[in-house]
């Protein structure tokens, strides 16, 4: 949050509004003025749940304040950003602090979590680089690459404060009516978004590609309160040989999650999985599986309970998904079979280019960390022209159940 | 076109209005109702010159009979295909032959001889696949893979006739205000297009991947006189490694067919191709560029001399590119520089996966053939997170000329 820190020490400073040739930093001025033009067209065709899925680009990064002689500097009204800023410097995060603080304190500490996990199973450490945007957000980013069990895990949490323009906030409307009244839309809102994401891509063909999202957004009131919220995320698995008894352990510990919080989410959120990783072109899924959901919002449950439902998905990933590995992973496998894994994983990266609504928009979100968003990407892919596995084999199977996805639980 | 012959045979035998309980045959009958909803508004939002970029799909193939009682079967106006293949049939294709005729015979000899040229360059046969699209259209696939030279060949042509529904029609008069009258724009308009597409990547990291494409699109009057028209193409060299002469050489080949023809060309069209394939969120060209033109229509040439220019820039490629292979095939490498190739390989898949709109298009066309479009991609690619070539590398250098695309003759 280094670009954000001169405002703040400008408004530390400022008791009354400014003379209009104030000076700024010449780069916050700069990133102000072009996001908001660009930011404006790119976002309002998306969908809200992308701006977290496009791992952590500051997506339609309105900064509030404009240098402009009819929206002057208003040093008395800090912006969410630096208001957060604020309330983590002096009080911490707690229980009681806003859900966003919560949020983004879950998944960093998840994050650590999970790479430990990780790097436990492969014995290999992550990379990190901890990053910002010029426009705005910035996110810590872990990839092991090339590793004894894993051939690329990656593992990212990302942090957006930003302001939706007015067509966004319309659009936005049509899940999130208490975004804003009918008869009164503003011209902005501020929000702010957080999330962690994560693929795994093992080195053993019999051992799964794994991906998880977990993501909160919510919009802030004008004196600072929370306005709109919702989370989405979810997980799914994707092997190149298909064991049912993971897709079982994988589901039912799904299933288990959901159903200590609704009977009916396990359901409804794993169908919405089928529907979106479905690799529309190849008309088969990208995987087996597993849960989605987006829109968690106060229509379906309230704010603690639905946090206390992803903490839960969260925190029950690890376990679950290394108890998998740690069963495929010294598997005897042939050369055959890798180069099947290697068949997969390009169409894993068709999906994930192709289809994925939020790696494409986070690809053309200018000043995106391009890195962070294709570290989804395996590290090696292959496409055979007419590849079609033998009748009746193991492979020929898995693409049965990938045209024809399963109830596994 | 034999899921045409039965509507051949129909037409030949009917001399008057039929009863609306004639008989079709149901593919016939099923595909023109299924195609007429689904292509249109697939269509509404594509630029013209995608139907044939997307490797010969049937676009917005809404047979142009219906068999409704509003829209009875007119025996006595048979379709601009059933048209042809009754010319072809009788008189077959010379020099006085409508020009669509002549581009569709035209393109099918160059791409054997390109198949020939390229299987002499490896010493591996091609394997054929001619394919139809039950909407409509159809063509042959050529894919030379993992070969002695070649890591993937592949050099496809199509053929698609169909109806361009009013949206598409208002939608391509931007560029082409000849089709349709201001005050008279039709509900529908027969069209045709034929291409010629390949990309071929070599094992060999110093020699370089070169793709191609030339195409014709034309629309028909009611009398079935051809209406508006244009030709479109290009072909474009991306090295792994960079060597100056061979930009050099590719790029003066195209240019001195281009200069034949018209000195405004040759820049006209290297801007446009690195305008084209620009991989915008990496901030660099795909490759070192060449050509790429669109809507060359009577407003920059006749139709003749277009097709003579079109003629011998396909005509150039082979002796072209394979003098470029023949010098860099049998180089000797390191495996570090196979993996940059590789890591090249995963931008170039980028590419085409994400910005390439002819592909994109072509995968969002419900009952297109996708291993015809996908022959694009290469047999291997790879992801490497971070990856940063060593200052003054040959690596490096190849990236700066990536970023600020150079002017080769």
């Amino acid at each position: 949050m280094a670009s954000r820190r001169p405002t703040l020490r400008l408004f530390a400073q400022c008791k009354t509004k400014p003379q209009f040739n104030y000076t700024w930093t010449p780069r916050r001025a700069a990133s102000s003025f072009q996001s908001s033009g660009s930011a404006r067209p790119a976002f309002s065709n998306s969908r809200n749940y992308l701006t977290l899925a496009a791992a952590g680009l500051a997506v339609a990064t309105t900064l509030s304040y404009k240098m402009t002689v009819e929206d002057p500097i208003r040093c008395d009204t800090p912006t969410l950003a630096e208001r957060d800023q604020q309330t983590k410097r002096e009080k911490g995060v707690t229980d009681a602090s806003p859900m966003r603080l919560r949020m983004e304190k879950f998944v960093k500490e998840q994050q650590k979590e999970i790479v430990r996990a990780l790097e436990e199973a492969d014995g290999t450490p992550f990379r990190v680089d901890e990053w910002q945007r010029k426009e705005g957000g910035g996110g810590i980013t872990c990839v092991l690459q090339d590793g004894k069990v894993f051939e690329k895990a990656g593992v990212g949490v990302s942090v957006v404060y930003g302001t939706l323009p007015k067509p966004a906030i319309i659009k936005m409307r049509a899940n999130h009516k208490n975004l804003a009244q009918d008869d009164n839309i503003p011209d902005s809102l501020e929000f702010f978004a957080a999330g962690l994401s994560l693929i795994v891509h093992p080195k053993n063909p019999m051992a799964p590609t794994v991906h998880l999202n977990y993501r909160y957004f919510e919009t802030a009131n004008p004196d600072g309160s929370s306005g709109a919220w919702w989370f989405g995320g979810g997980s799914d698995l994707t092997p190149s040989y298909l064991f049912d008894e993971d897709a079982i352990h994988f589901h039912k510990s799904l299933k288990e999650v959901c159903d200590a919080h609704d009977k009916e989410y396990y359901p409804r959120f794993k169908k919405w999985c089928d529907e979106y990783f479905y690799n529309k072109h190849r008309g088969e899924s990208r995987g087996i599986g597993g849960i989605f959901f987006d829109d968690l919002d106060e229509t379906v449950s309230d704010k603690e309970n639905t946090f206390a439902f992803v903490q839960d998905a969260l925190k029950s990933f690890a376990p679950n998904y290394i108890s998998i590995i740690n069963k495929r992973k010294d598997m005897p496998f042939t050369e055959k079979e890798k180069q099947w894994q290697q068949i997969r994983r390009g169409k894993y990266v068709e999906f994930n280019l192709v289809h994925d609504r939020g790696t494409a928009f986070g690809l053309n979100t200018p000043g995106a960390r391009v890195e962070s968003i294709l570290m989804s990407l395996p590290l090696t892919a292959r496409w055979e022209y007419m590849y079609e596995p033998e009748p009746k084999s193991r492979e020929a199977r898995l693409v049965e159940v990938l045209k024809n996805p399963k109830e596994w639980v």
